[in-house]
């Protein structure tokens, strides 16, 4: 049977929206049928427009968008982490994800501990680095309570160089470390010398040749504009920063050929660079932390400020309660496996790369990116309704982020609780998959939903404050 | 009134075919309408399936889109134009578009022949350069006479340096000069002492240190990757290359390095290059000039293998009859405009980058490339139309060259004579807009249709064969 073709040929698509039973006669006739994950709107969900104290929640919320699209994320430099994030010490590891024990940790997290813990030399091999791990010497802190994020298992150990990102409109500072690549790395629990070699190059190669051009750029790089044109070049900027990595090389490049001590060593730098096109990630992310912190506190929001997973849990936060965590367990990922794994492998959902989601590009924006499905699986125009549906249930939409394909409109921004409540539709997320065993590191990439109990609990809360 | 919306609460938008008053009461309830240039198939156009000469003409057509398509573009390298061009000589002036004569050139080229003999030494200054032109002297001949290719007024002067594409899979090569930038610059017509200063520095610095970098690659960059892949984030390879550029610097920034005589060099050279996102415009145009030759001479064939403009005549060529040229007045531009400027001021199409739609990308892709309505005018959803459109004028679409928001189909390739006729479809053309007079350079970009008679004149002698 042939297909289906509307007045201009092109091959008729339709969206089958509730139950999939009712597209079986468009299926019958080879036409095309997205069945979308969609519900009529719950009843009984109260709509809130205040809180038990009076505060106008939309007036709260109309602040915290306000106070995210004010700020500037500028790249203003790089450190040790021990050196530059406040607070942190020779034995405090940073995690992705909301507060967990080691005896909590999934196996990748628990893989990017002990290699961390090999990479400082705290132990000699992963037996001992398991040891010490579990005897209590380490603490173990999420890393958005240090103004850091993390991906995948999102550890960040004291010797580690991480850059720096300033929100210049408000002053205040996030972390994140260098993006080691793709594959068997630390961040996906690889584990072994390869690993914890490019993790030593990255500290005394790729990271003073970055630091010596940044120090020599007195503005530093503007993150949130490479974001704003990466969303105009088919990314994303949470799995597919092939855009971003392009730019910041640009942005970067006059600065590092006239730092250089090197030419070699430059040349090296950048072919690392060009060789991971999700580079650019550990920038997108510390700047949606930095985007997103000056909206915490703002009383009466139900604007979700963070979301992240351990690996375990996935929790979030709101704006309105900034210290309170609403977790539930970590789901699994649909997704597309490298060749040798399957869904049998994977460890559930890890990161604190959902920031992005959270800031209003990831996966609210993925219908900038619709070469994206190559990564993570679906159809480019599943990418499309994605961000379609994710209107639904932000509060507004960003005035600095567009999307070209959707006639420029606004990225949807700013995850409201209640409309999640009120509509039963939950953030979408796009993300890494990394085996569930500690050392063998990613296995594939794929799509999610965030868990429906972390809104049911932050909806209660809501509706006591 | 409130505006119109479908089922997602997405504002209704309408795509109306044919007489425009048909809209109307769509627009009167404040649906946006797309009034498409869309006329029914025209009678009384035969169908040729054979030549007079018995030639099968689609077989023809599928042996010429194979050629196409098996071509590998690569950039080997670079040299000077009287050294690397064949048949290039001191007197010898290429310049963009079909044959034309001193006498008949528009303003831009003229200005552009004055400034390259400037440049060369030949002319102190414009008038004595303008005798020179008009003395006999200098022999004028298109660059695809001597397989080069040259964007707007495309002179090509014996001492400018030229990139050197082989088709690897053919062994031909194809040229063409570095890109100036935008504003006031050569190709532009644009003449002063700073236009010929800055193709002076890319004389003396940018070819030199770009050539021993390319040198120092035996494999030379693949350009026909990078054109596949800008085309999944975001550019069309004709008016938007920001990806092409990006991804040519990532190529070539590690042998930069290694290869630099001096880092202020080095770094001026690539803040050059990144402040001018047309950089790739000038190697995805002898790519597609590479891709093309092969193609040339196949008997029967009623595919398009060149469309050129000198600014005064508009010329196509099909691959039956390649040194046969059909041509017609060029049209004029619809297009944005800078702010002093309007069409008032502005010349007819002219260039030679109407190869990028004939080898199925520019224009043909503009699907993929949403955000170049910022640059040429137009909407994203005229860009997709484009494309769509596009689709009912080729005899094939690329298996190289996709388009992600299209479900990864392929680029609309080898525009089909016998199809235009039929279809009364022209071939839609993005174009920067030079100014008409000499000396001033660029005024705008924006979008057009190829002359219908360059096409009743190529369909007639196709009759004949």
């Amino acid at each position: 049977m042939g297909k289906v073709n509307d007045l201009f040929g092109r091959e008729l698509n339709v969206v089958n929206i509730g139950l999939s039973s009712m597209a079986e006669s468009l299926k019958d006739q080879n036409v095309k049928v997205i069945d979308l994950d969609w519900r009529p709107p719950r009843e009984g969900i109260p709509h809130l427009q205040q809180t038990k104290d009076g505060a106008d929640i939309n007036a709260a919320n109309e602040e915290v968008i306000a106070r995210i699209q004010r700020g500037q994320a500028v790249l203003r430099g790089m450190g040790i982490a021990r050196q530059v994030i406040p607070g942190m010490h020779d034995r405090l590891f940073l995690h992705a994800g909301p507060p967990i024990t080691w005896e909590r940790m999934c196996g990748p997290q628990r893989g990017a501990v002990m290699g961390a813990l090999i990479y400082e030399g705290l132990a000699k091999d992963e037996t001992e680095a398991a040891h010490l791990a579990a005897s209590g010497e380490i603490e173990f802190a999420p890393c958005h309570h240090y103004h850091a994020v993390g991906p995948m298992a999102g550890i960040i150990s004291p010797s580690m160089p991480v850059f720096i990102i300033e929100n210049k409109t408000f002053g205040n500072l996030a972390f994140c470390t260098q993006n080691e690549g793709l594959g068997k790395v630390l961040r996906y629990g690889g584990l072994g010398p390869e690993v914890t070699a490019r993790l030593k190059w990255m500290e005394t190669d790729l990271y003073p040749t970055l630091d010596r051009a940044l120090q020599s750029l007195p503005n530093g790089i503007d993150i949130k504009s490479i974001i704003a044109q990466a969303l105009h070049m088919g990314d994303e900027c949470h799995n597919r920063n092939r855009a971003g990595t392009s730019l910041f090389l640009r942005a970067v490049l006059p600065a590092l050929a006239r730092t250089s001590r090197d030419n070699e060593v430059l040349a090296k730098v950048i072919e690392f660079i060009d060789r991971n096109d999700h580079f650019f990630l550990n920038l997108s992310m510390p700047a949606g932390k930095a985007l997103l912190e000056p909206a915490e506190g703002v009383l009466g929001s139900s604007i979700v400020t963070t979301m992240a997973r351990n690996g375990t849990d996935f929790g979030i936060r709101m704006a309105c309660a900034p210290s309170r965590w609403f977790t539930a367990p970590a789901g699994m990922v649909q997704g597309l496996y490298f060749p040798q794994y399957s869904e049998k492998d994977a460890n559930p959902d890890i990161g604190d790369s959902t920031i992005t989601e959270t800031a209003g590009y990831g996966g609210m924006a993925m219908a900038a990116a619709p070469a994206i499905v190559q990564f993570v699986g679906g159809s480019p125009k599943l990418a499309m309704q994605t961000t379609l549906e994710m209107y639904e249930i932000t509060f507004s939409e960003h005035v600095n982020f567009t999307i070209p394909a959707l006639d420029f409109r606004g990225t949807p921004l700013g995850i409201d609780v209640r409309r999640v409540m009120e509509t039963g539709i939950l953030p979408q997320i796009n993300t890494g998959i990394a085996h569930k065993e500690p050392g063998i590191g990613m296995v594939g990439a794929g799509i999610l939903r965030a868990p429906q109990k972390c809104f049911d609990d932050a909806f209660e809360y809501l509706k006591t404050m």
